[in-house]
């Protein structure tokens, strides 16, 4: 007999540890201790992991080496292996420790995609294989950021080719065959929010480098408090917006399942984030909290024909060649023709203008104009759109700083402002200032009272 | 539609790429040229990769980083996954060739084995994926070193688990699934035999960095000269005794399904070695090849008592803790007791000691010595030992060049001595010159001519 078996009050907890926390074989043994004090708690565990610190760049990096174009199929085969590795290490640390456990990989563990390579969405998981070794008393390991699509395949018939004669050719007939296919960047947490929702698990708990989700990015800005509470909507636009810490997808999929996430540091013990529907929210009308991203470059179409039809002209083709275009502003035509400012991540600004400048040309545009050196500034929290004075006074607090607004754009929960790079920090810290960030709101004071008792 | 469709007369060829054939991304393009002309030729190809250069010892060490006894389970997945990197990268490189290609892992190319952790043998080969693909008009690029194992395992239903209330434990019931194992040191070669067997292979070629089988290593011998052809029985003895080109295994199942196997660099365009069976070899009564092993260590009981069940007390431990009891010499006793030497693998040594200083103590025996500092040096040819003086040549060669015997064996098809480490060289090339293995024969100087012309 291995392994303690789950008592019947012992509570299911998805733990997700990302890249920097498994980079080395120090640290890994590290996540092990934490795992098996979870696992000593009685806790019933599955711990979702990505690759060691940089392989994935590293594997990327190979890739280029031998193609410029590295098939899909054949990349995601080649990614998928840095998360295997992770698994079984962690594995390997947890029976050091004397903690049964056992690493799957994606089609282990029941994880089946949509098939698109490189950006497969988790379409269904069968668990009966992870709650098989739950109930077998192991802590179940999982390689995140992966899945496996059924696909058809021309498959050769055994009949025709057993004995197959030089030069014969088997007949072929359909059969389904297993495909690895990732997720995209990011795609543990997205693994880990599923395998949470589909498991029923009392906790979805993402370990990072980080203590959790702050009111801005705390190498900017010094004053920078941490959140205990964030509603999906509001983490959402922060994610969307530039926070690095946790996956898009992942908040969308916790949203949809109601999976209440936390977000936490794996170097220390310290309470992290809970994101999670938050009735008080919706009274709160509060600035939340500050999202940047530097990776933005603006591109502005002048004297454009103001008439139906320019719109798809200008942005099918970019569609087309998968250039994410985000904020589009157009303002009210004047004498038959309009300006068009939108915005791209700076590493397509290349791309986006060698499609887009035979396109100026040939519709007679005046001219096209870029800038690299740009920046999306946000405030973020549910209501805020609704709710007067919040554009004003984040415009006001711009201002008094010196900070140029090049664009703006507006959602339910958020202001963007784009402005030059260089203003970035003065802009963060401007706004962290007017909207009074610093200064604890009532439940991050009770949660913060509650951690320190 | 994709590829070019194989013609009636196309050959089905398998090609094997080592380690260090495929060890960076510049040999691993160099690889995809070679490929790219057989394809070229017209031939059907299935193409066998190892683990690029020391990728496997490098994650071995990453295993024994984080535990001294990792779990056989875990470090096989984490092993098995780099066939599957240097394979999608050889398929990559062919694609920007212009080439079709696919790669698949042991699992996709319907490899099973019989489910024995880090050792495991190919138990059937299900070619129907891999024929699909030859059949599209692909090269198809398998992982070597691998196959998947059905086992069975717990597993939870899903009808009780479905809406799991916490600390609810699943019915469990048992169900087949998946697990990666891995075929030890050498088990690409043992994959590209088999599958050539599966296949009807025209043609088993196994690429690797030197030009072939030598009668002796030509670090060691100068004038060691390259066969042209060798017998499947003589080549396992050189396989075994030492040389380390080809994987014992891989010979033993070449020998079983009578498939032809080349042996021949991937660094130059030169004809290798074949392994075949071989109608000559039996009437040939000559010495073929020398073999060395230094990785050998003598153990010596000394008065050990003469009386049945002896034997067993000292080797029965041995086989327990896996270790590799090779030679086993002893004389015929004098007053009751002998003298019992074998060989172990030099780094078992320590192990075996300890296992062995127990059972010298209480049986009473007088001592145990040993020596590490030994090598085997052997004389290989099918039939020498039932023709008369390849003994007494090859002892008496030994004492000419002033090297000291200390123990011998013998088999059908080759004779070996144990002579001190420091005496290897002196020894190889002695017998080199006595069995005048410079000299072609007529097979091998027959297949060079026409190499030549």
């Amino acid at each position: 007999m291995r392994g303690m078996p789950p008592t019947p009050s012992a509570q299911l907890v998805v733990m997700k540890f990302g890249g920097s926390s498994v980079a080395t074989a120090d640290r890994i043994r590290h996540v092990a201790r934490r795992i098996a004090r979870e696992r000593a708690r009685g806790s019933d565990l599955v711990v979702v992991v990505s690759a060691m610190g940089d392989t994935t760049d590293e594997l990327l990096a190979l890739a280029h080496a031998i193609t410029d174009e590295p098939d899909p199929r054949e990349l995601d085969l080649l990614l998928g292996t840095g998360e295997h590795q992770s698994a079984t290490l962690v594995s390997m640390a947890l029976h050091a420790l004397g903690v049964d456990a056992i690493s799957l990989t994606g089609a282990q563990a029941g994880i089946s995609t949509d098939g698109r390579y490189g950006k497969a969405r988790i379409a269904d998981i069968d668990p009966r294989r992870v709650r098989g070794e739950i109930a077998a008393g192991r802590v179940v390991i999982v390689a995140g950021f992966q899945g496996i699509a059924r696909t058809t395949t021309p498959i050769a018939g055994e009949a025709s080719g057993a004995d197959r004669p030089a030069g014969a050719i088997p007949s072929e007939t359909a059969a389904d065959v297993a495909e690895l296919t990732t997720l995209g960047r990011g795609g543990s947490d997205t693994t880990a929010v599923a395998l949470a929702a589909r498991l029923g698990a009392d906790r979805c708990q993402i370990f990072t480098d980080v203590r959790g989700i702050y009111t801005a990015d705390p190498r900017l800005v010094p004053g920078a408090r941490q959140l205990s509470v964030i509603g999906y909507e509001e983490m959402l636009e922060l994610a969307y917006q530039g926070a690095q810490v946790m996956n898009v997808r992942a908040v969308e999929l916790g949203w949809v399942d109601g999976v209440v996430i936390e977000v936490l540091s794996s170097f220390e013990d310290a309470p992290g984030t809970l994101i999670k529907e938050d009735p008080i929210v919706e009274q709160r009308n509060k600035v939340r909290g500050l999202a940047h991203d530097r990776n933005v470059a603006k591109i502005t179409l002048v004297d454009v024909p103001d008439r139906p039809g320019v719109a798809r002209t200008v942005f099918q083709p970019l569609a087309d060649a998968a250039i994410n275009v985000d904020m589009i502003v157009q303002n009210v035509g004047h004498g038959g023709s309009t300006d068009l400012s939108f915005t791209v991540p700076k590493v397509e600004l290349a791309k986006a203008k060698r499609i887009l400048e035979p396109i100026v040309r040939d519709l007679g545009f005046r001219e096209m104009t870029t800038d690299s050196s740009v920046a999306k500034v946000s405030i973020i929290g549910a209501g805020i759109q609704n709710a007067p004075g919040y554009a004003a006074r984040m415009f006001g607090a711009l201002a008094d700083a010196g900070v140029n607004i090049e664009m703006i754009s507006t959602s339910e929960v958020r202001i963007t402002t784009i402005v030059a790079e260089d203003d970035v920090e003065t802009a963060v810290r401007a706004l962290h200032e007017a909207f009074a960030l610093a200064t604890p709101d009532p439940v991050d004071a009770g949660a913060a009272e509650a951690a320190a008792s």
